[in-house]
């Protein structure tokens, strides 16, 4: 029997309720199964502050370095907003986590599942019968660390700032190879999004990525520009099967995607590194939503993105699609037979309003 | 009697059409009054490549430089597509404009008319009743001018690019001004939208609203992350009112809101210079829309987002508030009279399917 080791850093907010679903999901999975999970729970983010000073302690990282994959919940909130940007738990873990673990692709997968279209804020006939479209952000590059970034005071008394940029090829080639893998299990269409009429970055954006198509015959790729992709999204989300983009007009396109899905509260995401040459990935897993401090230890929040970025740990750290479709088919069917959390419940015919341990325990006996 | 001397550039695709109409509604305002208008009708876009070899004439921007302001058509179009991007028709014509004029202040008023929520993609229940948002983007800082933007070929082979985001605290403060003054004109709240969460420029941006906020007393002023702004216009269209941004951030999120409003036919811009001291400024006014190749020549193009873009231009550029209320009052009209083009028309009893012409007679009529 092997044993996995997970990093599990439940976070602020909601992040401990939902957590603890995800995690007894899991455990129903391994006590069918000639597989274990050793858990090592770490402090990260607003918890990690108030505790130790820092949203990202040097323990949690080194318990990340010695495990499998990280089970990541969310974090952030009000208390800790007045905080100098660098250190609050968003940017404070979140940042340093991907750099320090290379991890540069970013998979949000947004996903309106049929039952739940009502939810969805666009007009019914643009979103009837669901969609899935899945997002690929490239996570390490452009704006988010590039140097310089400055401030400096002028000579006649004005100040300059600046934020820089900056991608290789190669690593527009690497997101580019993770888009058209995807893209080649699903629909076999990737749209590329950039901003060519403007940035020298999107000169080449758009050169890699017809370059890499060419290894990939059985997958069509189209362009849009940013601001295009922004209105496309919202009149037509169907259209859309692999769409891939640089770091922050990912961090723009898959917000607004995640909203014309309907509920952030089911949004799982995968942060995944260098393949590591058995076709697996060190990652770190986490919903695409917030900390949601308004319902913070209520019982009431949605635990289905943190179960379906367990499922995304399950395939994509761990090798065990068979386990991650598993999950992914029993949040279907606990949808379809009508349980619903206060975010997703619109009172249709047939449907029930629950709690966050009640469907958490549903999910995980329809496994 | 007073001559107001216009630069006229239609461009390509539906622009000569929706153009001519936009020239008969100003006629007929100056028929009954006591001023003129002479219009130098000039080369833009594609069709100044066709012709001349090049988007932007030197023959065009010295009649702009003679001009009280420009009106604009629309630039673009698949037959210049394959050119480099910095030739290309929009990049090669409206960038330079901006810059040479310093048009830093570009506003989008995103109307959803009462009588049109069913044009919008958004749910009917978020849109209810229309909405009224204006989108203030700053126009010549950022990335879309800033240096170094430079292509490297590195050592090891790979290629680097580099694109700039530079402000200076002038820039942003004369921007804010704008926004700020704007909402004192409406319902007096600005949403500053930024990253600064991960940009240097965004923290100076917010401290900078937050600065010049205090100047005006009478408006609230609150922020918004990029990518949540992206997420709220969705779900809560109703609840802006002016929302301001730097440059690329408010390409995005412009388009964005445009699509919401349901109709870019609809839609005018305005990008402004430096005010002239006397309370008027030297503008550029287009329809936020494009070219429409697949329907140009056919006479079924809205003329509306043009007609206003023309009452932005006597608004802004000439001083004339009475005249351009008198033009928005009478399309709000035409549209409550049912009239409506192939975009807006969704078969709605009491609504009635004209083309160009029709529609821009009976708003000059309704004057
Ligand atoms: C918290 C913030 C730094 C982060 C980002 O911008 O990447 C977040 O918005 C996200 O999308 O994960
Ligand atoms: C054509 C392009 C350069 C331009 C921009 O990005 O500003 C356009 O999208 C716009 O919004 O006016």
């Amino acid at each position: 029997s092997r044993t996995f080791k997970l990093a599990v850093l439940p976070g602020d907010g909601i992040g401990p309720e939902v957590m603890a679903e995800a995690i007894h999901v899991l455990d129903t999975l391994s006590a069918k199964a000639d597989f274990k999970f050793e858990y090592n729970r770490q402090l990260v983010g607003g918890a990690a502050i108030d505790a130790v000073g820092k949203a990202l302690p040097a323990e949690t990282v080194a318990a990340c370095e010695a495990s499998d994959a990280i089970l990541f919940g969310s974090v952030g909130g009000p208390k800790w907003e007045k905080l100098p940007p660098n250190e609050q738990p968003e940017r404070g873990a979140l940042l340093p986590l991907r750099k320090h673990f290379g991890l540069f692709a970013n998979l949000r997968p947004g996903i309106c599942y049929p039952a739940l279209t009502a939810s969805s804020p666009i007009r019914p006939d643009l979103v009837e019968g669901g969609f899935d479209v899945l997002c690929v952000r490239e996570l390490t590059g452009g704006l988010y660390f590039g140097q310089p970034k400055s401030r400096t005071e002028l000579a006649d008394g004005d100040i300059e700032v600046i934020d820089t940029m900056v991608y290789k090829k190669s690593e527009i080639e690497r997101i580019a190879h993770v888009a058209f893998k995807a893209a080649q299990l699903r629909r076999k269409q990737v749209v590329s999004v950039d901003k060519a009429n403007v940035l020298t970055n999107s000169v080449l954006w758009r050169e890699t990525m017809v370059e890499i198509a060419k290894q990939y015959p059985d997958v069509t790729l189209s362009h849009l520009y940013v601001d295009n992709a922004a209105m496309q999204l919202i009149k037509a989300p169907r259209s859309f099967d692999v769409m891939v983009t640089e770091n922050l007009f990912g961090d723009i396109l898959s917000d607004e995607m995640a909203m014309i899905c309907g509920s952030l509260g089911m949004l799982a995401s995968a942060s995944l590194g260098k393949p590591k040459g058995d076709g697996l990935y060190f990652g770190l897993f986490e919903p695409s939503g917030g900390t949601a401090p308004d319902i913070a230890g209520q019982g009431i929040a949605n635990p289905i993105a943190q179960i379906l970025s367990a499922a995304l740990l399950l395939r994509f750290s761990l090798g065990m699609e068979k386990e991650a479709v598993a999950i992914e088919n029993a949040v279907r069917k606990v949808i379809e037979d009508g349980l619903r959390t206060g975010d997703i419940y619109t009172g249709v015919e047939g449907t029930r309003k629950v709690g966050t341990r009640e469907i958490g325990a549903a999910i995980a006996a329809a496994l």
